[in-house]
Formats: structure tokens, C-alpha cells, sequence
């Protein structure tokens, strides 16, 4: 194997050193419970309390607004279950989110249908961006939640949450975000964006998998989704995982600390874009501008993109054809389906996620891998026979 | 600090060396996501399968009848509103608990009654055992779980699980058992015990906080809590949390293993509960024999607990009063309650939690302190100050 390159950072990310480093000390000698009324414990509350201080001041809210989860799909089913549960009694019923958003929040919103809420999705462009228009028109004074994805976690799109959230509050809807992808990837400052409720995730940002948060602005009030003991203050039960809490921590603020790197990643991802996209019958899915500086999603037509995974991976490069989560499935992708990319071409797609640790020699090596693999597997297709056929009968 | 004693293993265990080195290959190079269909997903999902097969085998079932969480408390809430939802369309909304569960099971039965359920708590004896005679009457054909506990974790008492899956099966009710405080101090067999769910939590058995299981024996359905992704065969959304459930693994191993230090564990807590209850005043709460092997607790008549614990602390023993998770509250225990200790007494009581780890040397050095310490606090106590009048003016 001639090279390893980790392209698939949308679907988890190493675990990074320090991350690691500032772990250890909570399983080696800070395994308190910080519900404990003694030594042990009362030093692992320190610990915690530090943490939250921390991620507040990177992610511009204060510690009271940050609850601890298990993941970014935890905390996505607590903000839509939660506030329908909640907003229910206030005679809101309906839940307005797009075609496009992660299967933590569509399942989600499809149990609570058949629990009786109406739900609806908003379409989104040919771009995968949330169509404004149609949103201002579905939001009505029975609307209890907006949830709308910060970035799309498969073709990278960034959606307009400023004017998102207006149009919620505007008829006293709350508003969440899915913000898993984006976190990390996009400048977010919680004193400036006027969300009611974000989710995020600690794998997607070099933190361990099994971590995640949901920030309720306050004053927003919510059902619980996990019940039991006096964590969270009362919000979700179940003993404190502090090591990747502090994990977390560590993790948010590299994340801040990188955000210098962006621009170089982005760099990165247009020269992929720039070179994949000039590969015969490929096309570039999701905003060419407004999308996530280290995420690219080409088409290819005539090929399957589970059978270029393969070719690429013994080439030592990790990808992916769209979201991990759902790789079991053979579905096409929703989200594919939902800007307009027709059946038949929404199972070429590949999904390369590079972030500020790919070097330009990992995008060459891509580049020079993907063109060769595209024409071996058209070359094995039918379909192309007929294309190839048809264009040298049209020269 | 003359020694320093960690007796609140009930609370929380430290993570043992073996799990931590059984983890860290997890955080340091195999860190894929199990759902990704490449190299670095598949060698996860390989490691992934292989714990969850060790774990099966160390329980007493099969590999599939094993969905992982974030904690005990997530399992517990799985559990009851899975079995909830999902047999309330078969017309049976009654759920049948005890008195005596943890606030996991009791706070999510209380938000089941909100919503519609009928929910009756099955008192228990003296020492804390359900009232078999009482359940039994109480189980009817509208009921759809019974949720009792293996064991309790305040006073130690085991459960008669056997007669209690039999009474709900007798009239068609599923059966769920929290096993956290359980797992690792009795000896449970899957294969036998014929519970339809188990709940447990990593870090009451040397693993970290932040990982547990549901048992969902083979043919039970319940409904999701956590939707989302292909993940726990679509059960239980979310990336899996890899190296907490290698850690997870290796503790329930040895677990198992060290299942031969119990019968010393026991002598070990015998002589706690033979000197403490020598103390004027005091008495042992919970059940003389089917008690958990290493956990005493102990009313001393005319003190706070609370009081108690800041001076064991001092002198560097870590003790609890009753459950961690509810230590901020200053509510008396529900348990104490239950078990017929007066509103006045069950102030104060201290829980012991004893482990292999626990020396003879410490068992001398908690015995000598306590008694001390009940009676300086007791000396401050004007309650206290009428007995002594009494037992003066008797002689």
C-alpha cells in the first residue's frame, strides 16, 4: 500500500494526542462520581464544572446552557422529542424540518408522526440550501419546532440558519440545529446565532465516540429525554462520563485553535473539486460555495459508488459514498434524492472529507487514484458501452 | 491522611488497569467508525463483533440479544418506556415497580403516569424484599412490565427475580430487572434466569462511566428511545462508542473471573456489620443474608449522615449515605422509607461499599473511626443529650 489517506473525517475523526493526554488522568486516578459527597467525587465535580466553563466560553454560552449526552443523535432526539413533548401542552402539534436532514432527526420525527404530530419537510434546492420561501409558508402558529441542520453532513452544504430562526420565531416556534458537521468546521458563536437548542458531537471533532451535547438557551424549557438521578441539573440521568467530557473540552478548544487551518483545508478541497469534476460525467453535489471548507461529494454517472470504496480503499484511502450511519442500507441517499439528483445517478456518489492534518500530497494521490478507478469500473459497466458507442457515432 | 480507604464502590469503581490497557488501542489506532465500509471501519466493526460475542458469553446469551447504551440509566429508561409503548398497543397500560427502584426507574414511571400509564409500586419487607403475596395481586392481564431490581443500592438487598419473572409471565407481563448494582457481585446466567431484559452499567464494575447494556432477549420487541441510524441492528441510533465497549468487555471478563474473591468480599463485610452494629443506637438496614457481597448499611440513631461522611472523609475514608445520584437532594430515602425506618432515623444512615481491592487492614481502620465519629457527632446532638438523661436517671 503506497500511501494511507483518511478521507472520511465526516464520518469520525482520530482521536487526537492531547485529546488522548487530557483523558488519562480521569480513568487513572479522577474515576470519582461526581455526585459523590466525598473527596473522590468532589475533585471529579471540579473537573467537570471546569470542562463546561470551558466548552461555554469556546462556544459563546454560559455552562448553564450545556447538557452532556452520549452523542449528537442522543441529543438530536432529545431537542425534537423534548420540546414536542413539551410545546404539545401548548397546543403546538406540528414540526417543521427539511428533506435532508440526519436519520437521528427524520426517525426521530417519524415516531413522533405516529404519535400524532404532524410533520413537515421543507424541500431544498438543486444546492441541497433549505428553500426559504417554502419554509415562511409551512411555519404557522401550531408549529412547536423548526429543526433544520446546520450543514449537511453528506454533500457539505451550509443552510441559512440566521433567517431559519427568524422565520421560527417569528410565529413562536423554538429552533434547534443539528450542528454534528459543522462544529469544528464553521465559526459558531451561541451569543451571536439566536438558535433556542444546538446539538454536536465529540467524534466529528477528534474527540472519542460517545460524547456529545445539547445546548438549551435559557429560559427554553424542555422534556427529558433519559429520566433518573440529580444530573444536568435534573435534565438527563445517568453518572457523568468525565473523561470524555474533559475529552471534549480538549477537543473544542483545538477545534477553535484550528480554525486558522480552514482556509488551507478549503484550498484543499477545491483543488479536489476542481480536478474530480473535470473526470468525464461528474458533477459536484451541494453548494459550490456555501459548503463545509473540507467536504467534497462528486457524482459520477455509470458507476457504483460502494465499488469505487473498495478500489480506493486498497489504494489505501478511506472514503465514503455518503453518510456512515447508513451504509447498512442500499438505499440512495435522501439527501441526494431530495436536491434533484435522479435514481439511477445517486448511487455514483463519493464523499471525501479531508481536514487540516491532509497534506497536498494526500489530494494528489487521490486525484491520481479516483480518474483510473472511475473509467476501470465504466469500463465494466453496460451502461457506458452505450455512451461510449453513442459518442464515437457522434464524432 | 493516615490511609486512604475507598469504600463507596457502589457509587462508582475506579477503572482497573487491564480495561485501560484493553481501551487504548481504540483511542490511539482504531478509531473508525464501525458503520464506515472501509479498512479502518471494518477492523472496528471486527473489534466491535468481538466484544459484544465475549460479553455474551460471559452473561449467558447470544451475541444479538446484546444492545449497548450510554449507562445504566439510559437502559432503564429503554427498557420501561420500550416495553411501555410497544405493549400499549396490545391494550396493556399498567407498569408494575417497587417501591425501592433506582430514581432511573421510578422518574421514568412517573413520566409514563403523565402520559396515560397506570403505574403500581410493590412495597417490600423490613429488609427491603418485594412482597411476593402483594405483586402477585397486583399483576393483572392489562399489565405490560413488571420492572423490579436484582439487587438494591442503597441496602444491598437481592431481589427474588425467579418468583418475580414467573408472577409476570404468569399473566403474560414482560419482565425487566436493573441489574447495575448486581452484575459482577452475584453470579447471573442468562441462559437461566429468564428475565426478557437486563440492564447494566460498565462503571459499577471497573469500566468507565458513560457505557451499559440492555438485554433484549430474542423475540421481545420494544420501541426505540434513541432513533437514528443502522446502528444496534436499528434499535439504538448513534456511532458506537468502540472504546468503552472494548473496556466494557474486558471488565464483565473480569468480573467473572474475580466472582472466586466474592465469599471473602462477604466475610469482610460481615465484620463491618458485626462491629458497626455494636455501636449503641445502631442498626443494619437491609437483609441479614441475601445481601450484596460487598455493601453494608448501617442507621445510627441521633446523627446526619451527611455529617458523618465529611469527618470519614477527613480521615480519609470515602463513604456515601445512600445513591449518589440523588446526593444533592436532601430528601430521605426512598428506600429507608420503604423499609419502615422512621422519617427521624432515616437521616442517618452510611452505605459501605466494599470490593476484592478492600484490605482486612482497612476493614480495622473504617471500624476505628466510625464509632468516634458517631459519638463526637452524636455529643453535639440536643436529641442526643435527652437519651443519655434517660439512661442516667434509669440506672
Amino acid at each position: 500500500m503506497a500511501r494511507f489517506v483518511y478521507a472520511d473525517n465526516a464520518a469520525t475523526t482520530p482521536v487526537s494526542r492531547e485529546v488522548i493526554e487530557a483523558m488519562m488522568p480521569c480513568f487513572e486516578s479522577e474515576w470519582g462520581n461526581p455526585s459523590s459527597p466525598h473527596s473522590m467525587g468532589i475533585s471529579a465535580k471540579d473537573m467537570l464544572d471546569d470542562a463546561r466553563e470551558r466548552i461555554a466560553a469556546v462556544l459563546g454560552c454560559t455552562a448553564g446552557e450545556i447538557y452532556f449526552t452520549s452523542c449528537g443523535t442522543e441529543s438530536d432526539n432529545w431537542a425534537i422529542r423534548g420540546a414536542a413533548m413539551r410545546m404539545k401542552a401548548k397546543g403546538r402539534t406540528h414540526i417543521v424540518t427539511s428533506k435532508i436532514e440526519h436519520h437521528a432527526v427524520l426517525h426521530t420525527c417519524k415516531a413522533l408522526e405516529k404519535e400524532g404530530f404532524e410533520v413537515s419537510y421543507v424541500g431544498v434546492d438543486e444546492y441541497g440550501v433549505v428553500d426559504l420561501d417554502e419554509l415562511r409558508s409551512l411555519v404557522t402558529e401550531k408549529t412547536a419546532l423548526v429543526a433544520i441542520m446546520f450543514a449537511n453532513n453528506e454533500i457539505g452544504t451550509i443552510e441559512p440558519i440566521e433567517e431559519i430562526v427568524e422565520i421560527a420565531h417569528a410565529k413562536g416556534a423554538l429552533m434547534f440545529t443539528d450542528a454534528v458537521q459543522a462544529v469544528g468546521n464553521v465559526d459558531i458563536d451561541l451569543s451571536k446565532l439566536r438558535v433556542d437548542m444546538l446539538a454536536l458531537s465529540g467524534h466529528k471533532l477528534h474527540a472519542p465516540k460517545g460524547i456529545g451535547l445539547l445546548f438549551i438557551r435559557k429560559g427554553i424549557v424542555i422534556n427529558n429525554l433519559i429520566e433518573g438521578g440529580g444530573q444536568e441539573k435534573r435534565k438527563r440521568g445517568g453518572t457523568e462520563n468525565l473523561p470524555y467530557i474533559v475529552g471534549l473540552a480538549r477537543a473544542l478548544e483545538l477545534a477553535k485553535e484550528n480554525m486558522k487551518y480552514l482556509p488551507e483545508v478549503a484550498r484543499k478541497r477545491d483543488r479536489l473539486i476542481s480536478a474530480l469534476t473535470k473526470i468525464p460525467y461528474s458533477s459536484l453535489n451541494g453548494h459550490p460555495t456555501k459548503r463545509l471548507p473540507g467536504l467534497v461529494n462528486i457524482g459520477f454517472e455509470f458507476i457504483e459508488g460502494e465499488s469505487m470504496l473498495l478500489w480506493l480503499d486498497m489504494k489505501g484511502i478511506c472514503a465514503s459514498t455518503g453518510s456512515a450511519c447508513s451504509s447498512a442500507s442500499l438505499d440512495a441517499s435522501h439527501v441526494l434524492l431530495a436536491i434533484g439528483v435522479p435514481h439511477e445517478k445517486a448511487h455514483g456518489s463519493l464523499r471525501l472529507s479531508i481536514s487540516k492534518d491532509t497534506t497536498d500530497e494526500d489530494i494528489d494521490y487521490i486525484i491520481e487514484n479516483v480518474a483510473p478507478i472511475v473509467e476501470k469500473l465504466r469500463n465494466m459497466s453496460p451502461l457506458w458501452e452505450d455512451v461510449v458507442k453513442k459518442e464515437t457515432a457522434n464524432k
